[in-house]
């Protein structure tokens, strides 16, 4: 195969993240979001809210991150962060994952992707940090248009949400004040539940 | 409102466009795709095909395109390229369409986004007509897989895909050579009907 072939084999497989679907729902809406979506959502995303990074970024290097981050799941399916059986990162099935899936690539390329997504993962980079921000940053606005979303159909309390979504101050400061913000309105509206509220009810 | 405000506001407005459908099906599918879905899949191979660009390129540039180019259709709705009806680009309700979604933007970011969007509908400059290689290329793999896909359902010649096609050869002559002879192949297997075969049928 020339190395064209093998990149066109490539964009073929790839259309099946179009299959994988998320446990958060569409913007006001019952309808599960899937994994293109998402991804082509936060590379958005990122396009729009860079000036914000903590850090100066290679905005190129991000957008490859979010565009790609999840094609793994292809393999490996979607693990849901709020799972507490399941490392939601790097595991052995998603590193197999990536291998087979970024290696129909040329090998100079796959070997790229490769390293992008584990940058991604590991989440150490300037980059890494503020496409993790956008990662986080959309199923809080999803869950909020949706009253709780997941948060509610899985029970899952402030305590637990504020951790999950603090990784964002590491990306942005700005974006953390904003998110920070709508977590405590989610409180105050009763849409999100603090643990106590939830072991004591009055 | 903030700027950071007006820009989660243009976050949650695009939401909508992962309930636009297109008339193109996924790969080896009756389903149609969505435009986020086809945007995020043109991001993908924009990063994955830009070495085969006929000129030099600014990258981040081509992939923002791609991920705008059909957010105009949240109000102005799918246009079907083989559509005789009806022009494909640049219509009036397309750019007043433009004005509001981008609109929602701070100022100065709104209009760098409607000029980018209108650079690629213009297609003139080097990473317009890599971008617009990209949104023919997708579907053309997309057809053949689902044996003729929309060239079948709507009656559409070779001679009418291959000059809507044709535009591939100036972003990629390489690319343009890939997908010439996978036009002529699928004429070989009778997926695409010349005119003629299609009045005089032996």
């Amino acid at each position: 195969m020339t190395s064209l072939e093998k990149q066109i084999e490539f964009i073929k497989e790839i259309d099946k993240l179009k299959y994988i679907q998320r446990k958060t729902k569409l913007l006001n809406s019952d309808r599960n979001e899937n994994d293109a979506e998402h991804s082509w959502h936060l590379a958005v995303m990122a396009v729009i809210l860079s000036e914000y990074s903590n850090s100066s970024i290679d905005l190129l290097k991000v957008i490859k991150m979010v565009l790609i981050h999840d094609i793994v799941e292809i393999d490996a399916g979607d693990t849901f962060i709020y799972d507490s059986q399941k490392n939601h990162t790097n595991t052995e099935e998603e590193l197999l994952a990536a291998k087979r899936i970024f290696g129909i690539l040329p090998t100079e390329q796959a070997e790229e992707l490769i390293a992008i997504w584990e940058e991604f993962e590991t989440g150490e980079t300037n980059e890494a940090k503020f496409a993790k921000s956008m990662d986080r940053l959309e199923p809080l606005l999803q869950n909020t248009s949706n009253n709780g979303g997941t948060w509610r159909e899985y029970n899952v309390d402030f305590e637990t949400v504020y951790e999950k979504k603090k990784v964002i101050k590491n990306g942005s400061e700005v974006i953390w004040q904003y998110a920070e913000n709508l977590l405590n309105e989610n409180v105050e509206k009763g849409i999100l539940k603090k643990k106590q509220e939830k072991t004591n009810p009055s």
